[in-house]
């Protein structure tokens, strides 16, 4: 009885000095102030955060995201390099959309590009009050996550979802990141979100290209004949870049 | 390539004839817009959906549901039986709480109860522009799903989750719901959260009790006490009652 008793006490001191490790599916779920101290990782990857991901691959400068289009066409007035979309498809005024590969190093290297998706965007504005943000994808899977052992900090997976609702693909990614981080004993969670993300991404693993098959989001790009992009998207370790928000503007922390 | 095509058609032809089947994972998440033609089940299982079913089990004749504390108030100053309860407590003035263990026949059997918990009657109201608005529980779940497959209606499992996060109970009792009716091929989902629910209704499924220990609420309750109708609220078929909301009043229309 004792012994028990004492086991629970230690265990809820881990609880409560260890970082905390949670997952929100929705930008209709984000509450900004419970995230003051953490770092919030946006995890968008068919297609936004896997796009960010590869620009700085191929060596972008930086990013700079803007919510709205109105916003884009502003910059590509002014010279910008402008990667644009809503629903998959470009906007005319744009140089291209959100498919990673149009972010090829002939076009973006050393470049500063202004970039607008359907989500993408909007979350990383939303997010702008975290103690960072930093842009998640299975493309930077392993330098992501050991750059987020280093610090020491909260860490909230924050899902893009589509149209603010739930989306399967995003949750296994952030599944599999929070895989890697408990994998240090640094972290607890008392987060359903957490536990379902990790659930769900134990039963991708095995075959994540045909779990991704049945994601809405899939059927979607299909349709619009945007899907060549989606075994790139789920590619561990393409890339060791790490893009945080810095003043409103992505930038690659990893050198 | 013709039968590809072929098929191709007569499948999307199927998505379209077929009933939808969605899952919501939080009341932030839902779009009363988009139900005005559905079946809307409520899902609180720890603990006003198993409540409330259990109070019709034990004979309540109507359950009168209420989002506001001093809504309760005026109906027990006016001599109804109220059931009420924030985080778990059992509220000062009221009869009892939201523990299914509460509604036993001697208390409830005929009569009309008011009742009022953190979660699920603002749901029930939040829902009641739907088509029809029923509880969902693990007790009624073999009676509520013959049920809805007899209804010539497109369902939303509306999961009441916590605070208006998500919850992995409530998830895992849609996914053992869309499991019995996607046994009958009569629905069809392009809902991500609805393949969600069942990947972990499938994990859940063979040791129920032992999935349900990780998921917070069950911290929760058991940090106050109150955890001991968990193996109660995760038992199948406890009862053939069907409660849905009549003119903003909970009835049983099983009989």
């Amino acid at each position: 009885m004792w012994i028990c008793l004492f086991t629970k006490r230690v265990d809820r001191q881990n609880v409560m000095t260890k970082r905390k490790l949670e997952t929100c599916f929705s930008p209709a779920l984000y509450e900004p102030a419970e995230y003051g101290n953490s770092i919030v990782v946006i995890i968008d990857i068919l297609r936004a955060s896997s796009a960010i991901c590869t620009a700085f691959a191929n060596g972008a400068s930086e990013i700079i995201p803007v919510a709205e289009v109105s916003e884009a066409q502003v910059y590509k007035s002014k010279g910008y390099l402008v990667a644009a979309e809503r629903d998959g498809y470009v906007l005319d005024f744009a140089d291209f959309g959100n498919s990673p590969f149009n972010f090829t190093r002939d076009k973006v290297e050393g470049r500063t590009i202004v970039y607008s998706t359907t989500n993408g965007t909007g979350i990383i504005n939303l997010a702008s009050s975290a103690y960072m943000t930093v842009i998640g994808s299975f493309l930077n899977i392993g330098a992501l996550s050991k750059w987020l052992l280093n610090k020491e900090r909260d860490v909230l997976l924050f899902c893009a979802g589509w149209k603010n609702r739930f989306n399967l693909e995003d949750t296994i990614c952030a599944g599999a990141i929070a895989e890697r981080l408990f994998g240090s004993s640094l972290y607890s969670t008392i987060c359903d979100s957490t536990l379902a993300a990790m659930d769900l991404w134990s039963l991708a693993k095995p075959d994540l290209r045909g779990y991704i098959e049945k994601v809405a989001q899939r059927t979607r790009l299909g349709d619009k004949g945007l899907d060549d992009c989606i075994d790139f998207c789920i590619t561990a370790d393409y890339t060791e870049k790490i893009p945080v928000i810095k003043n409103g503007v992505l930038v690659d922390i990893s050198s």
